[in-house]
């Protein structure tokens, strides 16, 4: 690319990057939410995906620590608050997005503190979520904001996912799946925010490109915990020494 | 892990590692030493290892910035000149393992320009070599060293990889795996050198663990390096969008 782009004009660069790298459209994705898979199947999914779910929210707080407006940080503080929770009356039950992801993997049957210790995570998921929260850590704002862009696109696949999940298995309950409900009004909040930022600040066709692909980084980054998902438990089944057997 | 063991002990359970965990047991692996792959497979292969090849020398540079004894530095830096080669005459062919792999991608009829741009090479490739270099980057010296020990098996892998491929592949010939006969005199020149570091170095339980576990880290990265070219190229496959696809 050497032409500099409109801000809408890199608007809709970015929904093309969607429409052709986003993990809705993976095999595995696509097996999730027709119901083709296994509950030992949805567990390793449940499993794997939670150490994504944790590191959300030192990801963010690594961009917290790197903005110097506090005026940004506070808005991007929402994040981490959306999946760490408040503090919580001695009793309560904890709120936020990793407490509900573990009403997620307990109503799978996972031990807990097993999930928790992500000790039988896939090799693959954890180099890809840390060369994520890397990314966010290391590279320019400009670029660590518009890596979490994929955003832009989570509603869909969410409603996709509850209803398809609801819908094929019976060892899914409205219950378990409370991780996402709140995520469809929680995402395009912070979508507005990094779209607008992006759109704004990306003011050279170097800039701009190297937006883009900080989004097509961050399409890989979901796209290959989902390609290890496969790879190790869709049917035959390969799962690398020391990650987790049902 | 709750007792001290003796280095030698500890030694053993290192290679007991290396038995369970080392990449020569993926299927991926098998299937290229007994010539069950496509050219184009293992042009894929060759395409995505580069990746690791080419961050070897970063990998070992951040170790070196790290060393504080000299004598150390200069030990390690032999491993960066394996790598990067020797400032050659004008005209002269450029030495070092980085160079020879690329005699085995342009062997292989791969675009050398594209090989070495690594645009593309899947993302479980780059997620999986930047956490190696990541490690050695930030964790404790002893962990960064104890990584590199994946090279105590990787003399018999060589040696059945150059014999296998000579045998089961036309489009493989001595000249283009010329990578890997220096690496048969290397590699355990390095090892003997790490070995006797970890085992001296090893001093605690939690030291010896976190040694192990360090062992386990880099099988895991190496591994993982095949379940995602596996999973993408061989049958059915499954490429990644913005991978190489034939």
């Amino acid at each position: 690319m050497t032409a500099l782009l409109s801000p809408d004009a890199l608007e809709a660069a970015l929904r093309q990057i969607g429409a052709e790298r986003y993990h809705n459209l993976h095999p595995f994705h696509r097996a999730l939410h027709d119901g083709r898979l296994t509950r030992v199947q949805v567990q390793a999914w449940a499993l794997n995906r939670y150490y994504y779910q944790a590191r959300i929210p030192a990801k963010d707080a690594f961009l917290v620590a790197r903005l110097e407006d506090p005026a940004l940080r506070r808005l991007w503080r929402t994040r981490i608050v959306d999946h760490d929770g408040d503090i919580q009356p001695e009793g309560a039950e904890q709120n936020g997005g990793i407490a509900r992801w573990l009403k997620l993997t307990d109503g799978l049957g996972l031990d807990r503190d097993y999930v928790v210790s992500t000790r039988g995570i896939l090799p693959g998921t954890r180099h890809a979520v840390d060369a994520y929260v890397n990314f966010v850590r290391h590279r320019p704002i400009l670029e660590a904001i518009a890596s979490s862009l994929t955003e832009m696109f989570s509603p869909n696949i969410i409603s996709e996912r509850v209803s398809g999940m609801l819908r094929h298995y019976d060892f899914i309950t409205p219950e378990t799946l409370a991780y996402f409900t709140p995520r469809l009004t929680q995402a395009p909040k912070d979508v507005e925010f990094a779209l607008d930022y992006v759109k704004q600040h990306a003011r050279t066709p170097e800039q701009q490109e190297a937006v883009l692909d900080a989004l097509r980084f961050k399409c890989g980054v979901l796209w290959a915990q989902l390609d290890a998902l496969a790879y190790a438990y869709l049917s035959p089944g390969h799962v690398p020494p020391g990650a987790w057997r049902p």
